[in-house]
């Protein structure tokens, strides 16, 4: 990013003048749009803001922009040649599906891009040490690139298909083949595609509540419909889907069953029957979002419902981003071929498929013996974390806070006691440099929090649960 | 892909057989859905038509499938227990506003596919030895993974917009900065995003006819009107936008103005001028497509619209497919800030950006002293090729066909003297091993083909002319 050259013999007031003069010219800031506050300016550049001051002077002496008392400095509307008008860029901007995303998220997002020592509680990433950073180099590094490998690969590159085919049935206990799998560029395009290609606006879901997906905006965007599915510390209640078909003409089950975003819950045997049974009954699709099942702690991987599906009633969707290498962006559907087919289809108008080099990267990382031990140790790591985090909680939060213990993941649930409003308490606590993302975002009651063990250090954890602990008691005073 | 074992002890029907039984428990061909005829499985498998109908007929036999005559043999709507039904797949698949991609596209994929002998004048991909493969598996192999490279890139990896700016600026003349430039799955999602966020279902665009975006679904899907901007052989001719713009409404215009796909046209220097200056008049925005002028001949690199552009009208979308490695998948737009904005914050719903991995790599091959030789030895043989392919028409198919030379890109543009019905051509041409693209494809009038000359060797040219010369003359008697 550019800054001013502070050793420079120009001044930093008119060096930042001449900068955004640049920008202006090329269109960056088009006629009449809003420039940066001053203080935004000041602290983005790292000067003070009366030099700012006088770069927005020095520019509005050019003509170039204009401010008016009470109001933001904007680029002039008439700076331009006289016949020439600039497009109305923020009328464009509104067009389209695309709702935008919601403000918390901003919030957070925000945050955390400008202060690296925020103890971050929100983010769903594993934190550097426990990414297979060494792993994933030497196996990149073993590589080799071909350009026909990546011609025409809108279902994926073929090899990982085969080598995914191999790693259900083996960690998941789905069989399946290569034909069946679609590769994506992670879960959220898995769910784009799927209520962007087999639904229509005006469709109506079922959705987990709380449930990762109400986070996101993309269902909306869709003109889904959305309904609450129900759940309590076992998961989803399936019992009431027959209720919600009937009336609401559902089309389509979201659930994520295995250590769920953001609830920690796994859905018990029983009720995993009854869902999919429901389903299969009513001849309903399930989308099964499935990304941590191998994080498992103490107990073996929780069977998909996919493995006990002969309806061919789910849509399975799978990613590395949560177990391995974020950086990959590499996620999987499974699905009858006919809807693969079309989803390969629709994407070829979308994106024409991404890059293969990922892909032969994490073809040969779950085909080579670095895996597996990698798995382990994740595991191991995820619950020193989690244990941590409850330990901290008992003796910091102890009556403010109620929570189950989840046997696998990154994330715990908590109830705070007190009542308070979500997006004050938040604020305190990104104040006092502690993230976690209020449980509203998620379609929860007010007075929820998730708070996500992956990303912080073991080392971390308590100083955060103190920080979560004083911004709690001044929202509460 | 699963093919019978010829040398085992279980006869190849049995193993077919029981390939399709677990292709069918396991839900990839759905209860009610159709099977491959027996002439594809034979072909598929590389077996007799006969192993194939025993195959089906012990699937008959255990009632998994069922053929009533004269129609295809399709998987029992009964066979799973009696109160489990699946969902209707097929249904489903039509949902969505996903058009699905033309025939004639899919009939010359299939081809290639199945064939890898056909000479392709098809694809506009670069051939194997025109591709840096070399270049690109050394850096890939000096690049270091890390996972918070990767973390929260939807407007792509910074260094690769920084490496960007440089290179537009250096190379074509277009001075932005970072902020400015969003990275994208390659131009087609560069047109989808546009499409998408900036546009709403019945707005009116214009595109030049012929048009490279006439043969992708994209704009129908997206529910646009699109009005022909007319061409001819000097390029697009901007008279008639205002025309367009008082009576339709024009909400944006789509130019390929440097060695456009397909024609191969080159825009004027005083056409380029005043399609700028009507646009801006306008207030309308230009989308500028530029994938191929770096490919330049004989000449300078053509100088972009965005260069010139002091309205902030141009849109600017770039590509390395078609110059550099197209399996890295890497494209760009570079627009105001506020748009910029606007389709990364989409994005996030999308696909949340892509692997860093091919990033890194990108940036490190436009930066290193490996790109501007590879970019010269290029341009040379791309032009070797064209040579090629002029004298070969002149020789085998004078006074069949009419063409102008290009002076860059891949695409010679052919009408055809003959009056001939341009599918029956393509048939004719792809029995007899060599592939085109029909004009009418690209929204062309019938009798003209696509010929892309960056994919076959220099030596099978004049054969795939040879080809070409015997199908017309097959389509023609």
């Amino acid at each position: 990013m550019w800054k001013p050259d502070r050793e420079g013999a120009i001044p930093l007031y008119r060096q930042i003048a001449d900068h955004l003069q640049e920008m202006i010219v090329h269109g960056e800031y088009p006629p009449g749009s809003p420039l940066p506050s001053e203080r935004k300016l000041a602290e983005l550049y790292g000067v003070n803001r009366s030099t700012v001051v006088l770069a927005y002077a020095e520019l509005r002496s050019l003509g170039l922009v204009e401010s008016r008392p009470g109001s933001k400095t904007q680029v002039s509307s008439s700076w331009t040649q006289a016949d020439s008008r600039t497009p109305e860029w923020h009328r464009y901007a509104e067009n389209g599906g695309f709702l935008p995303n919601l403000p918390f998220l901003r919030r957070i997002r925000d945050a955390l891009a400008l202060d690296g020592t925020i103890i971050d509680f929100a983010s769903g990433k594993l934190s550097t040490d426990l990414s297979p950073i060494r792993e994933i180099n030497d196996i990149m590094h073993g590589c080799s690139y071909h350009p026909d490998n990546g011609s025409d690969v809108s279902q994926g590159f073929p090899p990982l298909r085969e080598a995914l085919a191999d790693f259900l049935e083996r960690y998941r206990g789905i069989r399946t083949t290569a034909s069946s799998i679609l590769i994506t560029s992670g879960s959220q395009q898995s769910l784009y595609l799927i209520s962007q290609c087999l639904l229509s606006p005006g469709d109506a879901i079922a959705v987990e509540t709380p449930s990762f997906t109400r986070s996101l905006s993309m269902f909306q965007s869709a003109g889904l419909r959305i309904y609450p599915l129900p759940m309590d510390e076992n998961g989803v209640r399936p019992e009431g889907i027959r209720k919600l078909y009937s009336r609401y003409r559902i089309k389509m089950l979201f659930v994520n069953p295995n250590f769920q975003n953001p609830t920690g819950t796994l859905l018990q045997a029983d009720r995993r029957k009854l869902l999919l049974d429901t389903a299969s009954e009513l001849g309903l699709p399930i989308v099964e979002d499935d990304p941590l099942s191998l994080t498992a702690y103490n107990t073996d991987y929780p069977p998909p419902i996919k493995a006990e599906d002969a309806s061919s009633s789910t849509l399975y969707i799978g990613s590395f981003s949560k177990i391995a290498a974020a950086g990959l962006r590499i996620g999987w559907i499974v699905a009858p071929k006919s809807v693969i087919a079309r989803l390969a289809d629709a994407r070829r108008q979308m994106d024409m498929g991404f890059s293969v080099i990922p892909q032969q990267i994490a073809a040969a990382f779950i085909e080579s013996p670095l895996f597996q031990p990698h798995m382990e140790r994740l595991r191991g790591q995820l619950q020193l974390k989690l244990d941590t985090l409850v330990e901290a909680l008992h003796r910091h939060m102890g009556g403010l806070v109620q929570f189950s213990v989840p046997q696998g993941g990154m994330h715990l649930w908590c109830k705070v006691v007190p009542e308070i409003h979500d997006g004050k308490f938040l604020d305190e606590a990104l104040k006092r440099g502690v993230a976690f993302v209020p449980g509203s975002l998620y379609g929860a009651e007010s007075g929820y929090m998730r708070l996500t063990y992956a990303r912080p250090q073991v080392g971390q954890i308590e100083e955060g649960v103190i920080k979560l602990a004083e911004a709690l008691r001044a929202v509460v005073e």
